[in-house]
C-alpha cells in the first residue's frame, strides 16, 4: 500500500494539469496541456493522453476534478460552462479507459482536500474552503472528511443568498439574484474595474491600483469584502467552522479584502463561533487542483481496497 | 445494552420536560413541572428532582436539552435568555449528579436528531431541521450523524443572514442585522399582527386571520414565507440534504409558509441540489425535546462504552 500514488488530472477552461501524487500531497512529477473545447470526444483523448504521458506502475488510482457542479449518483458533471463534458458518464469512462478505480469531484472541493490535506487547514478537523475566482466556489470538511451533500452538489459557496432583496443576477445556469457570486467573485469585480479604471480593465488592474492607493479601488474592493463577510458570518453562524481558507484567483487579494470581511463577521457572526474561527489565505496555489483531484483517486483507492462487508 | 434506556430533559422558558426514552425514540413515561427561574441552584434542584421522580434501574445515561448555544468544549451553556444556566457545566453537574453519563445540546439539535430517528427523518442521511418558533433554530444530521460544529456552536439557522443590508437587528445576544430571526421568527411575525390586528394580537392571531381569508395577514405570512426560503436556497446550495424538516410552534403554519418559500428556492436554489430537497413538516410537536435529549443521552452512553483504543 506504501508505494501506491495516484493521478490527480485538473481539467480546467484553458488548460489540462496531470500530476503523480502521493499520499502526503507531494507531487512527484506533472505535466500540463491545452484543454480542447471542440468536442468531448477531443476532450476525452486529450485526457487519456494526458494520463498515460505520466502514469506508472506505481499509479493505482485516478481522481479527476471538474469545474463544475458534480451528480456523484451519476458520476457525471451537471452543468460544464466552458467543457463539453455535461451529462458525460466521466468516473465511468475513466475506470474504464485506465483499468484502474476513478473518482471525480468539483475542482473546489478538489482545491478543499487539498488546503486541509497539505496546505493551509493541515490539521483541522472543520474547515471551510472558498475559492475566490472568475466564479466562487467552496468545499467543506465536516467533522474531518470531506462533505459533499446528499448527491454530492453540495458546497456552492458562490450562491449563498447575501442580499435577499438584490437584483444582481448571477451568470450561466444560475438564476438566482443577490447570490455571493454575483457581488464578490472575479467577474463581478472585473465590471466595477472596467467602470472605475476603464475598458480593459479587470480585477488584476483595481488589485493593483487599490495597492498603489487608489481609494476609488480600494473602497470596490472593501465593498467585495463585505460581502465576503457576509457569507463568513452566514456559514459560521450555520456550521461553526475551526478554519476558513481563502483561495482560488481573486483571493490573492485576501489582504485588502480581509479587513471588510472581518467587520461584517464581527457584527453579524454570533458567539463563541464567531470568535474562535480563523481566516487564513490558501497556501497551496495552483497545485491545490492536481493534489486535491489525487486524492479524490485515493478516497476511490480506499474505498475499492475494503472488502464490502454490508450489503 | 437491549433493555437500557435513557432520560431525556427538555428544559424550556416555563416548563421543564423529563422522559424516560427507548433507544428508538418511544417514550416510556415522562413527566412535568414548572421551570424556577429565580437562581441556579432552583434550578438545578427541580431537574434533579424531576429526573429522580422518573428514574429507574434500566436508566443508563441522561440527555438534557437547553434553550442556548452549547460550548461542547466546556458542556456549558453560552448564553440562556430566561434561564439561569449561562456558564453553567451543566454536563458536568449531570455527570456527577446522577452518577451516569451525561451529555447536554442545544434544544434545536435535539428536536433534529428527534426527527431524524423517530419522525419525519427516519432513514435519511442529510437532514436539516428548521424549528420555527418565538426564535429560530435548527440541526444539521450530514452524512448520517448530527454535526455541531467545531465546539457545539453551529447549526444556528435563525441566524443565516438573508438581508445583508437589512437593518432590522437581532434579539438577545445577537448584534447582527438581517437575519433569518430578525424576519421570519414567531417573535418578528408578533409585531406584524400586533400593526395589523391591534394591541395583544400575536402570531396565533395572524395565522388564524390568514386562514380565514384576510389578505393582509396571508401576505405577511408570505412574507415571512419568502424570507425563510432564501434561508432554505443558502442551505441547499451549501448542503445539499435530501430533506428539509420545519418544526417549531410558529411551523404549524407550515401550509401558510411552504408556498412563497419554495417560489424563493425556484428561483434562488441551484440545480440540481434544488431539485432534489423535499420539505416536509416536522412529525412529533412537543415530544421532539424529550425524546432528542434522550437520544443525547444515549450518544453519551455509547461512548462511555467504548474503551478508548487511542491515546
Amino acid at each position: 500500500m506504501g508505494a501506491e500514488r495516484t493521478i490527480g488530472v485538473d481539467v480546467g477552461g484553458t488548460k489540462i494539469d496531470v500530476g503523480v501524487v502521493e499520499r502526503d500531497g507531494t507531487v512527484v512529477r506533472s505535466e500540463r496541456r491545452p484543454t480542447p473545447v471542440e468536442s468531448t470526444e477531443a476532450l476525452l483523448t486529450t485526457l487519456a493522453e494526458a494520463v498515460e504521458s505520466v502514469r506508472d506502475a506505481s499509479v493505482a488510482a485516478v481522481g479527476i476534478g471538474i469545474p463544475s457542479t458534480i451528480d456523484q449518483r451519476a458520476g457525471t458533471a451537471v452543468f460544464s460552462v466552458n467543457i463539453p463534458l455535461a451529462g458525460v458518464d466521466v468516473r465511468g469512462w475513466a475506470t474504464e479507459t485506465f483499468g484502474l478505480p476513478a473518482a471525480i469531484d468539483n475542482d473546489a472541493n478538489c482545491a478543499a482536500l487539498a488546503e486541509w490535506r497539505a496546505g493551509a487547514g493541515r490539521g483541522s478537523t472543520d474547515m471551510v474552503m472558498i475559492t475566490l475566482g472568475t466564479g466562487i466556489g467552496g468545499g467543506l470538511i465536516l467533522g474531518g472528511r470531506l462533505y459533499r451533500g446528499s448527491i454530492g452538489a453540495g458546497a456552492e459557496l458562490g450562491h449563498i443568498v447575501v442580499d435577499g432583496l438584490g437584483s444582481e443576477p448571477c451568470q450561466g445556469f444560475c438564476t438566482g439574484r443577490g447570490h455571493l457570486e454575483a457581488l464578490a467573485s472575479g467577474r463581478a469585480v472585473d465590471l466595477v474595474a472596467e467602470r472605475l479604471l476603464g475598458p480593459g480593465a479587470g480585477t488584476p488592474e483595481l488589485v493593483a491600483a487599490a495597492r498603489q492607493g487608489d481609494e476609488s479601488a480600494q473602497e470596490a474592493l472593501a465593498t467585495a469584502g463585505r460581502w465576503l463577510g457576509t457569507a463568513v458570518a452566514t456559514v459560521v453562524n450555520l456550521l461553526n467552522p475551526e478554519l476558513i481558507v481563502v483561495g482560488g484567483g481573486f483571493g490573492e487579494a485576501f489582504d485588502l479584502l480581509i479587513g471588510p470581511a472581518r467587520e461584517v463577521l464581527e457584527r453579524d457572526g454570533v458567539v463563541p463561533a464567531r470568535d474562535v474561527v480563523r481566516i487564513v489565505p490558501a497556501e497551496l496555489g495552483y497545485d491545490a487542483g492536481v493534489i486535491g483531484a489525487a486524492l479524490v483517486g485515493f478516497e476511490a483507492l480506499d474505498a475499492a481496497g475494503v472488502p464490502a462487508v454490508h450489503s
